[in-house]
């Protein structure tokens, strides 16, 4: 089924390391052929020997590729290997998580199951933008689960204006625009008041951050939508655009800022008996039957 | 390019009755075939003459249909009509529907443009509901806006078991359950607590009415998917399924409702001009540049 | 400290019942005076004594009223004993309500707590309401937590106008309205979307359910605040006003129902470790450190 | 009624430049007494001459203080004088604010009402906070509107620790926290999802932005209480106190923030058929009668 399997881990925390050398054991004892990211190895407590590769070249060689961490490990694994054609299984540290929901308790068996074929695929799609300056794109962004544009330095209050598919929305005075893929929309666009979006479903979710016009809604629009939003010149501040909350590009009045959907999909890998709305009842501490 | 044109209008104050005889002058003084609605004519202040059938003959024999009134007439003659293949387009009495988007004002103009051919097409879809009790299908309804489940009598708080493709979602506590189609997303739905979801993206929006758990969030999921509500056994009042705000189905303990797409789609014709998003500014009162 | 004590029970469940009869023992076994209301011994297992009366003589006799049951019936017992001075202390089946925070399982030795002096007092106020028709009053209600105005056979959409001292605030289209104290906050005001109230902030919570309008934002006012609403002429349907969920009064178009603070308070006893945060922490389920 | 009359204008466009010198005209014709501040007469086109002094001597010697700008210059304003006991009444440049409610069209005519003795006072409170590091004050702020604790650099989520009365009542993980008075219940803590609070309800709004957890909903408490707020020792970035989007104060991990209401007013006067709600009205455009 799978050939050979990549081994990530962001070993930030002792429980990572054990995950990544229990991982590595198990390959071991199941003869299963296994690479460890570089750095993920230099990291950890194991021999430092020749199973090991740059994030890259495990995404070229590896059939399989787990994600030991929090959903922040993933989103990052899907952002650097989303060309390479490789599926994702993640494996938290702890507490189960939207994108990592295998658990350290049960992973040997649940593994072995998945490296039985006993799994569900989902084909999840990011979103990438343009910051275009003047008419040039002086720099670009790609996120799994979001693009936010909000004011630097926290100064409340940015005026946006938004169009989609080249008709103008509104112009927006608030702390932000959230742009999610339905991936995202259980992360930070859900606490901006945003709906739960179902993972597969060809949309894009737009949730304007504490706006100052108490009826701008969330919107809900086609996946294959594209998005401008200019960052109005009245502005005090500058902007910045952030993917995924984690890379930060700066911007200047006046820019513009074009979100669309990534053509190249990444493939996330549950275990057979995954449940989106399980996910969601346990993670939103939704009431049960 | 419209051969015959079927004119519809909820008589129910002097603005329509006027509205619907400006329509028949102008197609009398234009040389366009034209048909009213029976009961329209009735109630109008027209000779009654040979140019009126009843709603199904005028499906069947118009190419297209004007509906005079608000928009809840507009779903009304959507939810008749659906099955007739024959576009509709919205007179409003005197302020912007999101259905209804022909102002008295300026009548003739825009109609003599979409006459000639100068209009854009929206096609939406409706979504149809059985409730089965014991395993029979026991009553029916369908809706261009939404169907909500809702407690008789206005008693606080009914309980759900609500499926997706057959997957168990959640037990609700609630006022109610929303079952809404994009169209539907800017009416009930949106004083809900639901987003606005584009008109035609393929997706339904279900969204629970004042829920107990706070994090029961509105769920945007795909357009094709089968919903399932139960009427839990534990309720202390019967439930009923209100379609589009205007049709009562009652239900017991222990049915179950289901929804899904209907097959055939209703056209909506607007002016060339027409957008979405305009009609949310002027509806929403959304901030302008 | 407390010279005689009642006891009422929702006997509705077995749990109720063995309670009731828990509590007798302990105060048989330490020799404190008790009655319990004549019906819920009647609907008990215990032996039909002399130690019973009704409701009216148990607020007249007792120093210290235990009711045992969920919320709804410490809202019920409230409503009914506020004018007889007397504390209340609620028992509740099995989970933590807002109002009935002592547990089965430590019962004996919470209330031995209590008895010894141990305990601390919430006043809590009461509203009450006038349903005004051509001047004349012709129906009232009382409640703990909430007066709401809906309309009947749930029909969407009522239109109220609201005016609060004597000043107009708006006309509402919506659901409904509700009017809440700040015991009320944490019921059904909250499911609708207005904010925690502390219980002994002297305000009104006055939240709009599912408006039209969505800056139609719920509102808190001062506790002594005279709120009045009429029935726009408008409606199609009537409309009823909804005491603690519980009691119904039918209303017509054009009544006018006013809404204030009743004079005498309610007092509730606590255990001594007891902090409104933590049951919110509890019931809301809200992240701890 | 008032002997003297300062003026501020927060000169920052021509229509501020234009009202303080019509109000200096008006002032000269009605042979009333007045004071231009300092800074606001060296940036007006006002010939320099006697009467102008700084902003403190203005506070001490003027018995009434006419602000001109938008609500942030009333803010402002508010905040430096509040130590005075001096009432201000605020112009606004164009467009009603919920602060300056004189409107340059009808100017003299309002003032003259109000230097006739018609008109209404509002009083209202501030609140102030220190800054706690290893128990020392290192830090003081004070505002009309709001103090909010938010994470510089616009990170995403920062932790905060909230006690209230000595209570503890959650750890919160958001975007930041807003404590806003009555006053400000209408700015920030509205886009925040807060309720509107009257302006005279002796209460403050505690408002989290964007939490992780969504029942985590915004609570009314009593104005008199103390607030602490510990910046968690867990966050990856610095947060900061952000007094009435205005003032900045830096914070580092493990500092208290106490806040609680100033014990000195300020008088607010507004023409005499001002309404609180006419205000909501059109700044909120509340559908109307």
């Amino acid at each position: 089924m799978f050939k050979r399997v990549g081994i990530i881990g962001f070993v930030d925390n002792p429980l990572v390391k054990e995950t990544v050398a229990r991982l590595t054991k198990y390959f071991e004892e199941n003869k299963i052929e296994y690479l460890v990211e570089e750095s993920t190895l230099s990291l950890s407590d194991l021999p430092p020997n020749g199973h090991s590769c740059n994030r890259s070249e495990l995404g070229s060689s590896c059939s399989l590729i787990m994600v030991v961490g929090g959903d922040g490990s993933m989103l990052h694994a899907a952002r650097d290997l989303v060309d390479f054609n490789v599926p994702l299984l993640g494996i938290n540290r702890g507490r189960l998580g939207f994108l990592t929901d295998i658990l350290p308790s049960d992973m040997e068996e649940q593994i072995s199951d998945v490296m039985a074929g006993n799994y569900v695929t989902s084909e999840r799609f990011l979103i990438e933008c343009d910051l275009v300056r003047d008419g040039e794109v002086v720099d670009q962004g790609i996120a799994l689960n979001d693009i936010v544009l909000q004011p630097r330095d926290s100064i409340r209050m940015i005026e946006l204006n938004l169009q989609i598919d080249n008709q103008y929305v509104y112009t927006l005075r608030s702390d932000g625009l959230i742009v999610s893929t339905p991936t995202g929309s259980t992360a930070y666009a859900l606490s901006g008041g945003g709906p739960i979006v179902h993972p597969e479903l060809n949309a894009i979710n737009v949730v304007p951050i504490n706006p100052h016009t108490l009826s701008n809604r969330p919107i809900v629009i086609n996946g294959d939508s594209e998005i401008e939003i200019e960052i109005a010149m009245e502005n005090r501040v500058n902007a910045q655009v952030v993917c995924d909350g984690q890379n930060h590009i700066s911007s200047q009045w006046g820019d513009k800022v074009r979100i669309r959907k990534k053509k190249t999909l990444i493939k996330l890998i549950h275990p057979a008996a995954h449940s989106f709305y399980e996910t969601c009842r346990s993670k939103l501490r939704w009431a049960q039957d």
